[in-house]
């Protein structure tokens, strides 16, 4: 979720700019192959996180842009005041120095693009709605900016089968709103839903509030349109549910954050919309017993189960102290808050009834409040979705969005508590239960380069010890990418890289992105 | 499903044993490389289903034996009485000539076997239980028979997630028991479970009777423990629901029918066991009215939905006559099985009741019945269900698995019908409406090669006309390989050959499968 790492800021972007200005002017000329990084960092210390050196691109030139205006008219743009708002990602943590935006309204003209940026061996920076929070949305230096505002069409939308196909630049926003008229919902849901892209969210594998009831991105895109590096069109635009015809190309541009091809358009399936929805917001003694009611809620609620979110009570303290949000029930040490969404408001509410009585009969239960008017809904779901408002006013924050087995998800909080210490001022957790995705965060009074030094190698030490992700939904990007060994075994990423460069050979799409800068 | 294609007979096989009579001798020598086909077919018209030239693969020598021997003691299979069940498939349609089956117990032992077969050039058929039915299962030629079936130990389920991991040779049926006594069910269910393994489940990403309500495995598959060609061992065996870390490696094995890797791991989100399941048998006067029936159905089953299936009159005309099985409801010219499943038995009987009434009372459905004791559940089914038996009894069967956008379902019946004439005996179609999938059978009193050519181009040129898919669940194998260009465009397949090269590169892997034999 967008909201959920507003204040996410890596210490290595400060140093980035630095880095900018040497390489910008240094690197000049041809040898346009993608190779691993080396240079810059040699001798000095730099964050992972950190840019590495500008790879050998060519520069635009007035030749590039005649062209590029020629075949866009009016959409070749290169105002710096217009290009801001493209460089800058939506965290404001990654700035590039990208001269050129495109905005193509056709995937014939992607396709020009594309054909033309890889023979002149020129960067292209593919972006939906920025608003990734890895730094993957953005240039990092000069790429061109091709951006999927254009391309913005619903294309078909068939009410039997519940198949959406649109252009990638639809907003998720936009294409909700057209489906509820027609009694449909996207399979997805997030905070950024009024910026983001179809596109993105496909090329980023976006999972948000959803996910629990209605799975990934993977199960519902039916099908994608591709324009590979090299400008070839790769139909794969299926609305098909079975397919067994060969491997399933467009997996591999689901979640590649825009260095594998760039979509132009997608297929979806999409589910009725629900017409009875009931929220409640229950209090536990134990994480176990958190566990236990999600396991019984599970069984009870089977059918209708659409979200199992939780706080801790560190960010019910916070929600109290700095959104004067008065907690709805006895003071508890985990709370959580449970959705179901379904067809029939008697049925659901008798369902819910039926599990809380049993949730509190066994004693997993200590509390708990019920809403199924939309004010009262609201107000139960923002106990939650307030948490990373309030984080903000607590003081400087660390977030880490990770994925881990279910069971040991707290472990992770608890364990971060004792190794910091005092060293921190608030540790909190919370997050997806059902999807088995923590936020943890940390507070101190300001940025604290020595906390950070403490908590990352330990969190990512932790979550790969149990063989969790250390990107449960937001990618890597330019911020995590090398990172990636913390969740994927050596031979697993150089094979990523042999894919990657059966792909894009001459490495134009999103450089610097996903792939870490010590590919094989 | 296994039982709806038992007739499937393609007279492409008949002619193979010649073919393969005068190219397992005539073919002998080193250039291991995969390369497109030619030759044999040069000058005589061969059906696209038929076997290749043999690869020049090296043969078993005695040095190999004694290898395999050392490396598997008791696994390395040579007595032609135990290899025979292993080299025929499911439908008894294909024959192939392996002269060694392997059964390795653990990952380590698929490693070393792969690595020396690589080496020495010699080519593997990856077989699970052996149910495809498009001749994917077996050797073409003399192909070693790596088979899974004594990796067959489950390796952990946590009943709060409800994952589970286990080896891939597994049998479904297994899975499923197991499960079922923790409450919870595989996501998918399929005639073929009592043999059929995990593995090739996912290999082949089979689709069958659940899919409508728990997608396909590729949501469901969270993680995948691969052997490559070369014999490294590819661990992505996550747990987790999320994790965006990289490209989804594991995507690339589910449904590449053994040819990029061999599956010997998988974990699985497993949904729980409903308590509760209930089924409708209704009739319709037009395939217009069936359409918006699964449309009501679907806005007011909504959640408890788990299969909408359909069949003709043609097909009830089959049941009557060859299996005496009477109509339980007024004869119609259509019939839907709806099957709904839930946590609530009460419920979920009186939203059946309200979609029911609300159906009738619009006039989209005729006449039907209910019922929810086994033994009714059991026979409403089985109207569905012995369709394939019935067709077994009226002649010689012509058989298509297709997928199409569901408004247009039933058109190709219509229009095979019309095409065909008094060619045909009978041509009927069932399958799920809920996945868009249809099954297409046309009798005839024999084999009939000219009415096969008045089919086959027609149903499939009809199918791509439509963008559907000429095989929506049983994959290609060896038998529909070259049809695949009526579903994927020339690039798409272009770039799996660059796939199938980088990931096999000496193409050992169930050669002659999958892709067509004109790969560029």
């Amino acid at each position: 979720m967008r909201a959920s790492a507003r204040m996410y800021a890596h210490p290595a972007s400060l140093r980035r700019d630095l880095l900018l200005a040497q390489t910008r002017a240094s690197v000049i000329g041809p040898a346009p192959r993608r190779h691993a990084h080396s240079g810059a960092s040699e001798g000095t210390e730099r964050s992972p996180g950190a840019a590495p050196e500008r790879l050998p691109f060519s520069r635009l030139s007035q030749e590039d842009l005649a062209f590029f205006r020629e075949t866009l008219p009016g959409g070749a743009i290169t105002d710096p005041d217009l290009l801001e708002a493209h460089n800058v990602d939506w965290l404001k943590s990654v700035r590039g120095h990208g001269e050129l935006l495109l905005r193509p309204q056709t995937t014939a003209q992607v396709s020009e693009i594309l054909r033309y940026c890889n023979d002149r061996n020129l960067a292209v920076n593919p972006q939906g709605g920025n608003t990734g929070l890895v730094g993957g949305s953005v240039p990092v230096y000069d790429e061109i900016i091709l951006s999927t505002a254009l391309l913005n069409n619903i294309l078909t939308f068939d009410p039997v089968s519940g198949i959406l196909t649109c252009q990638a630049g639809c907003v998720l926003e936009g294409l909700s709103g057209y489906l509820e008229e027609q009694d449909f919902i996207m399979p997805l849901d997030l905070g950024a839903k009024g910026s983001c892209h179809i596109g993105g969210n496909v090329a980023t594998n976006a999972g948000g509030l959803r996910l629990l009831r209605y799975g990934s991105l993977r199960g519902t895109v039916l099908g994608l349109e591709v324009v590979l590096a090299d400008g070839r069109v790769l139909d794969c635009l299926s609305t098909l549910r079975k397919d067994n015809t060969g491997y399933d190309l467009k997996q591999l541009f689901i979640g590649s954050e825009g260095t594998l091809g760039v979509i132009t358009a997608v297929s979806v399936l999409c589910p009725r919309k629900p017409s009875a929805v009931h929220v409640a917001f229950l209090g536990c003694q134990t994480f176990e017993q958190l566990l236990g009611t999600f396991k019984l809620c599970k069984g009870m609620l089977g059918e209708i189960l659409s979200a199992f979110e939780f706080l801790d009570a560190a960010c019910m303290g916070l929600l109290n102290t700095h959104l004067k949000l008065p907690n709805p029930i006895t003071d508890c040490p985990f709370y959580i808050v449970i959705e179901t969404s379904g067809s029939n408001s008697a049925h659901d509410e008798e369902k819910l009834h039926n599990f809380l009585e049993e949730a509190m009969t066994s004693s997993l239960v200590t509390d708990g409040t019920v809403a199924s008017d939309d004010t009262k809904v609201k107000a139960l779901w923002s106990m939650r979705e307030r948490v990373t408002e309030a984080l903000t006013h607590d003081g400087y924050t660390y977030k880490y969005d990770v994925s881990l087995p279910v069971e040991g998800l707290y472990q992770l909080v608890t364990a971060t508590r004792d190794h910091l210490g005092s060293r921190a001022k608030n540790v909190v957790g919370y997050g997806h239960v059902g999807d088995g995705n923590l936020h943890l965060n940390i507070t101190s009074p300001g940025p604290d380069p020595s906390l950070q030094g403490a908590i990352e190698p330990f969190v990512y030490g932790w979550t790969a010890g149990v063989r969790g992700s250390v990107s449960a939904e937001h990618g890597l990007g330019l911020k995590k990418r090398n990172y990636i060994y913390y969740s994927k075994p050596r031979p697993a990423v150089a094979l990523m890289g042999h894919i990657k460069t059966l792909m894009d050979p001459r490495g134009i799409l999103n450089p610097y992105k996903t792939l870490p800068d010590d590919l094989d």
